[in-house]
């Protein structure tokens, strides 16, 4: 339909992730229909120079490729598969670029049903956040066959600082995404265990936080979120309530493994604790909120 | 007894990070009489030009200064106060350097002690391994009075790279050790499971390695240990014991504070686990091995 470099992209998922990936293919040139339940979302969307459409089969019928960026799988089966689903309208051999975390056997088990269907899938989960969204710096976990990957080069060109190619099975990427949210889910909740510990026992806890930045203690979340708890500022840049749903999907692919993962299972306690006491909204940091329920202390501490 | 720059020290504890540190002394001009009940130990420091005493009461006779490199408080409290110690014989003003893991509450409690006799307290356990205490590169992670840091600044200096300041009272060094120990032991184990997961559910497990070093899982645990796991060597760097001890340190620590700490109460498990299941004296990493043995597979995995 268009020049092969830039296909035509039905964009379903204008939320805080989409939204930004959407627009930077609009910048480099692709033609993109947006689909989104939210008026506001497609009106943002409108705005930035894309067309919108009432559904994703809709939009997918006049696309090339469908990026479906979605919170969960049930999700992207509704908008692939459901009523006005995108599958039945997508031409012969276009692309579904698949960018929710989603079970890595439901990835594979999507990448086979689309082959039946003449399509092709690439498997993308994604990370970075809302800001590496806006600013096309995206990280993508990605497996497929060589035909997604080249279906996919120049959106995968448009929203990504880096792409992580790990094989042609649908399902590693979301294998590799879902041990990455355990290690982040497990990470954020020991941070908030260690400083909790830290104020309790009466330290300092901004010197803790310079120390441990600087020892074997520090991990990638604990230098980002700390400062979050340090400032008992809890304005979400990724919510609760997302762990509360990945360390949800990595214990069921341990379960459906037999594998026991005992530090993600009660990291995921943590965070269903922290949702419900009412702060699913919040920062995933809020979780110190929970230990700090558990005696007369404050992790955060007025800046130096 | 000597030039105030360069204190006599007696150094009791010549075991894989006392030695290092007490050869370094020697380098850096001190006075060094080293204690240890191991012959082979003695032996190795008086080649390295030391001379040793028979008990730490004997060597802190002849000293300005007592540096204690021993395992735990109980080793700490007995060559201090125990038959022999160190404490009765040291001059008036001395300093005691202790460089040990123990418990917060020990440590203030140890400096009361001390300032009752007239000796001051530098609670200043360290970090770093084998490799950096040989180098002369340890980080200290420390707490005393204006005098205690007078007193040990010509050792500081002879042995570390980086020395962490927090505040003048005893015990905060070893709680920021301690808060340290809790997210490294919580690493170690989150790490295990994470490539455990990988490995079970079939991904290649040095590609997975590859993606979570430069992503938001990642951890300084997880970038040093998992190649051990890659690897299947499990030689040890610092042994499985070491956090059955210290995260049971840990444990006590929130007890004692009434403070609830599942992370580390579910990654003490695991090292329990490892150590019973013959492993103890193994790096580390081979906490990995407990997950092994929950099925049929392998994190390690041929180099490319």
């Amino acid at each position: 339909m268009t020049d092969k470099n830039t296909p035509t992209v039905a964009f379903i998922g204008l939320g805080s992730m989409g939204l930004g990936m959407a627009k930077n293919l609009l910048k480099h040139g692709h033609k993109v229909i947006g689909v989104d339940p939210s008026a506001a979302a497609r009106e943002a969307f409108t705005k930035a120079g894309g067309t919108t459409a009432a559904s994703p089969g809709e939009a997918a019928g006049k696309a090339d490729a469908v990026v479906v960026a979605v919170v969960n799988a049930t999700q992207v089966e509704t908008v692939l598969y459901g009523e006005g689903g995108a599958v039945a309208s997508l031409r012969k051999g276009g692309l579904v670029m698949q960018c929710a975390t989603v079970p890595p056997a439901f990835s594979k088990s999507l990448g086979e049903r689309l082959g039946k269907t003449g399509h092709v899938l690439l498997d993308a989960p994604m990370s970075g956040g809302r800001v590496r969204a806006e600013s096309g710096e995206l990280t993508f976990m990605t497996s497929g066959g060589a035909p997604a990957y080249a279906a996919a080069e120049s959106i995968l060109a448009a929203t990504s600082a880096k792409v992580f190619r790990l094989g042609d099975a649908p399902g590693v990427g979301s294998l590799v995404k879902t041990v990455n949210q355990l290690l982040a889910g497990v990470h954020i909740a020991a941070a908030a265990e260690a400083m909790a510990l830290a104020a309790k026992a009466g330290a300092d806890t901004r010197a803790v936080y310079d120390v441990i930045s600087a020892s074997a203690g520090n991990s990638w979340m604990f230098g980002n979120r700390v400062p979050h708890m340090l400032d008992d500022d809890f304005s979400p840049l990724s919510a609760v309530e997302i762990f509360v749903k990945d360390l949800g999907l990595v214990l069921n692919t341990g379960h459906e493994n037999r594998l026991p993962l005992p530090l993600a299972a009660a990291a995921h306690q943590l965070f269903i604790a922290a949702a419900g006491a009412g702060w699913g909204k919040l920062d995933d940091a809020a979780v110190v909120k929970v230990y700090e329920q558990a005696g007369d202390f404050k992790v955060s501490s007025p800046k130096g």
